[in-house]
């Protein structure tokens, strides 16, 4: 009930404060026969990770992933896969006067407010730093997934600079993965202004599922639209979501809207695409010091398509149960 | 699994087709001793219920509530509530020829994939019926919430028809349920236009929660902003989710946006009101005869607030028992 | 939270006093496709009803059953199924003197204890009356099982009075439903002289799993046998849970105990058949009037079937996705 | 779903094969504000550790414990604690051979039979290794449990060796565990010849709860005393459950039961102690090699305490949302 467990049948849960020893989760549910290895899932964190580029935070964590259980011989053996990630640059005295005070924007006057005291190193559960777990469990969920099935996210807009026509092969290619290398130079240079300005930028994520499978998502609560939504509104900074035409609607009538293909009807997939964006905001730890990102939504990428991989993987193991034959 | 159950320790269990004997619901974790009547439920029903006004489907369905357990002496005692409301203008005959049909924008075909058949009387659990049953919960859920709590749900913008400063008394004065006589009263006249072309309209609702309790919400996966989004895209014809500035951060830097107070912090409210946008796309209903609705925002209104106040309450009794005295 | 869900995947929720309009429940996680008709359930229900025999409660339910929903044209449709069944004979005013004194071996002290108050009209949630809509639900969960899987229980000790070698046929030839016509004669006659003297006895029901799919339970908390024992003793009046050689395990040696055939390995079934046995305590309503059982077996009997049953399909369904293919 | 999460609302997930790197588990749920050291585990986690007397496997685990997460200056925080153990004594070598064979008594063949394939360096998830990280979970919950409510736990008997009023204050007096220095002797003796002759024995261990909190257990499904069984035959090798009278209502009359106090009524507890038994078979593991338990006793008996502070804490937490004030 306290919240840190994800997903039905294939859960989640993780664990780990920003200045503890360690960060990890635990994964219940995934299949036996599964072949899975560090790399899979490091390649992910990878993407991820602080220090990456000229626009990230330049905190030093490399992330390396540790499997402590659930895998035998490269293959899942159906019980727990515990992963783990050891914390290495916390500085916890960076924090000393935060015990005293509490930084704009940020969760750590209501986490006083909900538990009566808090670990005032940082943000606790609510660092970003709790979405590494997230990255690596995401990884493992793909491994399950039909191969053609794909999460693509890259960022769509920031300010007025915005990606018309997707490029998805060009995503990793430059540091703020948009999908568009010439926006995503011109992105560059506000990010960097809104740096020497100790200031912050936020945006839009476009996540596309190509190819997705037949049949996700339940008729009632459990939409596939609303567990996306969930999945990623669960992620820090994430203010807003939206699928199809999403907030656009506004101005169509329904002779308009019912010619566009969005994927999901009554909140089942019907094998389209299906295309979201989620809105970033801009990073709060602004004016403090150089260790925060000036633009989340580079590293926020790869969090968003593990978001979502964890929801059409627990909803393609609930789909295995639908029919009696 | 199946999705029918919404909530961790207040959770409610929907049943029914729109072509059924009855629809209904049990609640199960209702704490004993709060004063329940008919009427605290009902008023909230006759809110959704179909032919309330001149621009809603003209279907004549009283949805009468019946209380079948869980209350004794008007009084909740701790055991499951179990609602019931009679289906009374089926006309199963109208969708005869569905059986192998599919309607545009409709979750027919889906359901057939899925499941392999459906009932084809109508949208089945798809149908926008089912969320009587949620209004009715929603009902029981304000019981229980601090009095001061309030959910205020209004419809905000149709097209270019927008609400600027919400008059909160106005909602119920006019059919649109907008927060605001006069632009409802231009709201009338485009939806009664899309209706003569038989077409429809969507648009954006906007709910405020005033004097929300502090410290609901969950640190990772539950946060209060991942549940809000979950249960209101998990209401058909959602197509968006906003709180805040919502996905006006795009032009916003950080210095300026951590100076909007948005009411949640790393998931947790702090407390102070909490505004949210979702958009409602048109109806799909379109063309096929006159038992539609040609815009559904006043009707989902009442749906909305109830989302709301189901995942308050559960929060709310999940918050009793975070600290260890 | 509160307790009135069985299951992870084929879920069934009770709702329903004994002395309200009517108890029923919900069945979700259904799969599709399922032939079901009120006949698959109601004959169970008549094993259970009371006033079936000499030796039962003469209080006169027909317990007729009602599918209110998820089923269409005979076939589930993966949707909730409403269940129903209508109180008749409830005679509240027996238990007028109940409202300021407590029954010995009742719950009504702990209800009071518990919710700061209660229905005093009957045992509330914590009679045997709602044991019903289990029988009802178990019936469901038969459908899904393979046919060859049967679950057979039935009286196998009162007092003195054991059966040795089951003759399962002759079980529901006599009104015990003892697995031996001529054991259960005595067992009548020593029931009929409890009744005279106002009085009850208990006994021991023994449940046996025929062809048990294979690898059906969890490894660690979930085991098969964990559930199985929860299941049984949810019902009311069981008092303790063996299989195998249960408690006679104090007596013997690995060596010896190691050559018996239990069924279950880690708490994961083998194909093996699987014998259980359940302690039945006395009917704690004894000296009030003539309306309760003076032995609860008899009609014990299908409801520790039904939990069987109910244990049994959701592991069915569980065990449907723990490999890769 | 696949089984390795214990408790609702007081979460614990376990994971680690006997054979890997580590065992561990993470408790979400724990109530912030709760003192915590490593010392309050280790206490139990020595009583259950190998190696620690005559008569016990001489494997050598130190069994010692972190804390990886949710605890700051020695309180809890609200957030999960992540606890693991290192696996030491592994000699996978040992059980080379076991590759392409079963053991008897074992779960081995299961495990190939439900997954397709296992870990067959031991028992895997089915080791009773997993234990250890009940019995650290089970001391985190006695330290939120009110002070006066104590679990109990003791061998009551092995063949004709039985303890008739239990010595409290001797059972961690003598290495069997008994409440009686005297009978444990006896047992001590007995063990030896079983392992002298490559054998094993079994027994009954009997749990108390002394100052059980009034009103814990729900009534339908979730009784106390059905989750205190679930919980109890959840441990490896545990065939039976009983509690009050147990299998002895078999030879009682209504008017004598009732007399009996059980502390459990509607499954709900009554705040009076509470007496339970569970069977454990001999072990299995015989004439392998010298490395098992020749009685499983010894070593069981914190883990049933383990797991009923489990269920009691749980219910514990539970109870505290069941009345409106």
């Amino acid at each position: 009930m306290a919240g840190n467990t994800f997903g039905q049948l294939f859960r989640v849960t993780t664990w780990g404060e920003s200045h503890g020893h360690a960060i990890g989760g635990v994964i219940d549910g995934c299949p036996a026969g599964i072949s899975l290895s560090i790399d899979d899932i490091q390649v992910d964190l990878d993407r991820r990770r602080p220090g990456q580029s000229i626009i990230t935070t330049p905190r030093k964590e490399l992330d390396k992933i540790k499997i402590l259980s659930g895998v035998f011989e490269g293959k899942t053996t159906g019980t727990p896969i515990s992963l783990a990630i050891k914390n290495q640059d916390q500085r916890s005295q960076d924090y000393a006067k935060l015990k005293t005070s509490y930084r704009k924007g940020h969760a750590d006057e209501v986490y006083d407010l909900k538990y009566g005291f808090r670990d005032h190193r940082g943000g606790g559960r609510a660092s970003a730093r709790e979405t590494a777990v997230r990255v690596a469990a995401g990884a493992v969920a793909k491994k399950i997934l039909p191969k053609k099935t794909k999460v693509i996210a890259y960022t769509k807009q920031i300010q007025d600079l915005v990606v018309a026509i997707p490029k998805f092969n060009q995503i990793e290619q430059n540091p703020v993965r948009a999908a568009d290398n010439k926006v995503a130079a011109e992105m560059v240079t506000l990010i960097k202004q809104a740096m020497r300005a100790k200031d912050s930028v936020g945006g839009i994520i476009e996540i596309v599922i190509k190819n997705c499978p037949v049949g996700l998502g339940e008729p009632v609560f459990d939409k596939l639209k609303a567990d996306l939504a969930k999945g990623l509104l669960s992620i820090p900074a994430v203010v807003g979501f939206e699928y199809g035409a999403g907030f656009d609607v506004v101005a169509m009538y329904g002779s308009e809207h019912n010619d566009i293909e969005v994927g999901m009807y009554g909140g089942i997939s019907d094998g389209k695409d299906i295309t979201m964006r989620v809105a970033v905001k801009p990073t709060s730890s602004i004016k403090i010091n150089g260790r925060h990102d000036p633009c989340l939504l580079p590293r926020a990428v790869p969090v968003c398509e593990a978001m979502v991989n964890l929801v059409l993987i627990d909803f393609y193991l609930r789909n295995k149960i639908v029919r009696s034959k």
